[in-house]
């Protein structure tokens, strides 16, 4: 299998998948939600999992996410996911509360484990009812299996207006333990997180309580998912999963434990890279954009700082149409609520000083454009106020965004 | 003249301009910051007036804000603004600073009256000095008169990438006076004021003092110009500037006076006209789009969510593709700070009822298609928890806005 040595520790797994971890299985079909499109998934865990979840923060919270949050609440442990694309089941009141449940018992039937053991996920239009009938035949196909193909079947089926499929793979060793975590994800368009973000799945064989894998999952989110935005907006659906079979047969992992950094560090790495994927898909995006904001007050006002200046329409026009107008830049970061110190910022967009003390520095435009035609771009900014250091990534804003949105529905 | 009826006390002079009110006189020039278009403007009044004036609450306020609050703290008077377009002499260190001075020092010569008395505002791209060779050139070519083709020219003078001018004139009887309410604005993108917006000068020469005016400008801006969003950027220069003549010769206007609300209601109208017009002309704009928000727990709250709406990136993508995805009004208002039943809010659009007590209701999509056609969009929400009613004005987010801002500086 192709690797990558991301650190000394921790090593990514190129063809690795959500499967990858020991215990984990998956199944995607075509229920018929839509056309010609995989559009029904399950995730299973040979064993009751250990799981953390962070849920949108949106008032409008979908019918799913009750039920899951409902699952999680008996025992504290997942064995499976089943999630649909097509249609949200949100803003569909009584009904579509009940459809969720069903959409859980069904499921909880056809892999012969208890319902509170099931979580459920939706993803599609807002204010649709499910079409059940499709959805209870559709429980019926699913078959899941430890291969590779399908984990791929899986990774379509939850995909909308994506336009690629997201996964990613990381291997650590604790307690001398091969430990691996894997992850899938979708989101393309309301993205912009205000707690979890879009859907993403992540499997670990990592032997870890509940308890502490939620904090554990709420910390990597904090620095992943919720730093990312595509168009500012919060979807009624968003959700980050985590499921833990501990087949990994680590000693516990809690922050006492000698290598509990290793663990976050690798925990972490997979949100991001879901994050990032999920960033560069952003409807209608060109390039990934990367804003690094250092010398904040705090990590958190850098946080702020960073993703109100990636979530800008005018920096996200810009980074489009390759223009190296930092005056954009400056203006996110004028209206933030954050603590600046307007005579003493430093701008520069990839190698390219552009403002030094808040003060225009010369460049040669014509190279600043070329780097800007590339497909990553960064921006770093220096407040020169303390300590805090924050990453945001998003996306530019082409014709295309405007194209999938104004027909989105349609 | 022509004039419309707006309320049986208050009536709208269609032809009126900025120098309609008693005692104001303008002029525009061609100074040649920019090709052809006029760049150059200057408002001013025959006697001091009185002033109220809200700015851009950017970290980075550009140098001619500065000075022109330098200039009102003096007496609290001011009897001319110069304007330039083209440069927004923001984030020019020391020599924007000097540069702004030296604007007002010119102005004030050219029209023999005291430095103090001179405000200053500039627009157009940030992080450029001043060309002012061509601005000292230009000052001197400045003979402000009271006609209508100087208000044309100086209205022109103002604009960046407007589409159109913005002016409204309103009328009304104060102590049996005629008081007479001008107004000139520009603004187009960078528009998401969080205080005053873009750049709006009002005239009047209703007699009040400068504190009660200041009053009256906080308070009308909170519910006309920071009501309205173009794309959620907030400009560097944004200056709401009100000047009163006093040469209507009304008694002195307070919240005592007994037709003070009569005078608050016709600013206001003042102030709504031209912040619509804003919002009508958002850079790549279709349409104007209105959201209200009734049944909040506060004022407040209504007018957060409404401009959440208004400014959701998902709504005005569906608005330019005419599509009634009530779906993501729901999403907007779900991620607002405000307070909100998810059971039970009401949205429709135009007479179109979507939503009630958060379930679908159906509709004509066919219809409902024709009405978001037109250039007009209204939509109405009521949350069913309180009093608050807050308006927001937008516009729709179309190829043309991605266009422009993917190469307005190059």
């Amino acid at each position: 299998m192709l690797t990558t040595v991301v650190s000394t520790t921790i090593k990514k797994l190129e063809n690795g998948s959500i499967v990858s971890p020991k215990g984990f299985l998956t199944s995607g079909v075509h229920a018929g939600l839509r056309q010609a499109k995989k559009d029904l998934g399950v995730l299973m865990c040979e064993v009751p999992a250990s799981c953390g979840a962070v849920y949108t923060q949106s008032h409008f919270q979908a019918a799913p996410l009750k039920v899951t949050q409902e699952s999680i609440a008996t025992e504290n442990k997942l064995q499976a996911l089943i999630v649909n694309s097509a249609c949200a089941n949100a803003c569909t009141g009584e009904q579509g509360l009940l459809d969720a449940y069903k959409m859980r018992e069904l499921t909880a039937k056809q892999l012969g484990i208890s319902e509170h053991l099931v979580a459920v996920s939706s993803t599609g239009v807002i204010g649709e009812l499910l079409q059940m009938d499709k959805i209870a035949a559709g429980i019926k196909m699913l078959q899941p299996t430890n291969s590779q193909e399908a984990a791929l079947d899986f990774q379509t089926a939850i995909l909308t207006t994506d336009l690629v499929m997201k996964n990613a793979c990381y291997q650590t060793e604790i307690n001398g333990k091969v430990v691996t975590f894997g992850g899938a994800a979708k989101g393309s368009g309301m993205i912009h997180p205000n707690m979890a973000t879009m859907l993403a799945y992540i499997t670990t064989d990592a032997n870890i309580d509940s308890d502490t894998l939620q904090m554990a999952t709420k910390q990597a989110t904090d620095v992943s998912f919720n730093q990312i935005t595509v168009d500012g907006e919060t979807s009624t659906n968003d959700t980050v999963l985590v499921m833990a079979s501990g087949l990994a047969e680590n000693n516990p992992l809690s922050p006492e434990h000698p290598e509990w950094d290793k663990f976050i560090a690798a925990l972490q790495l997979t949100f991001e890279d879901l994050a990032k994927q999920i960033a560069r898909d952003g409807e209608g995006a060109t390039k990934l954009v990367e804003v690094k904001v250092s010398g904040a007050v705090t990590e958190n006002e850098a946080r702020i700082i960073a993703k109100r200046i990636v979530g800008s329409n005018l920096v996200k026009t810009a980074m489009y149409g390759a223009d190296a107008n930092w005056g954009r830049i400056i203006q996110a970061i004028g209206q933030s609520s954050a603590t600046i110190n307007p005579d003493n910022v430093d701008v520069s967009i990839g190698s390219f000083e552009m403002l030094k003390k808040s003060q225009p520095v010369k460049f040669s435009e014509k190279l600043a454009k070329e780097y800007l035609s590339g497909t990553y771009v960064k921006i770093a900014v220096d407040l020169h106020l303390g300590d805090g250091e924050g990453i945001a990534w998003g996306c530019d804003l082409s014709y295309d965004y405007v194209k999938i949105n104004a027909s989105y529905r349609t």
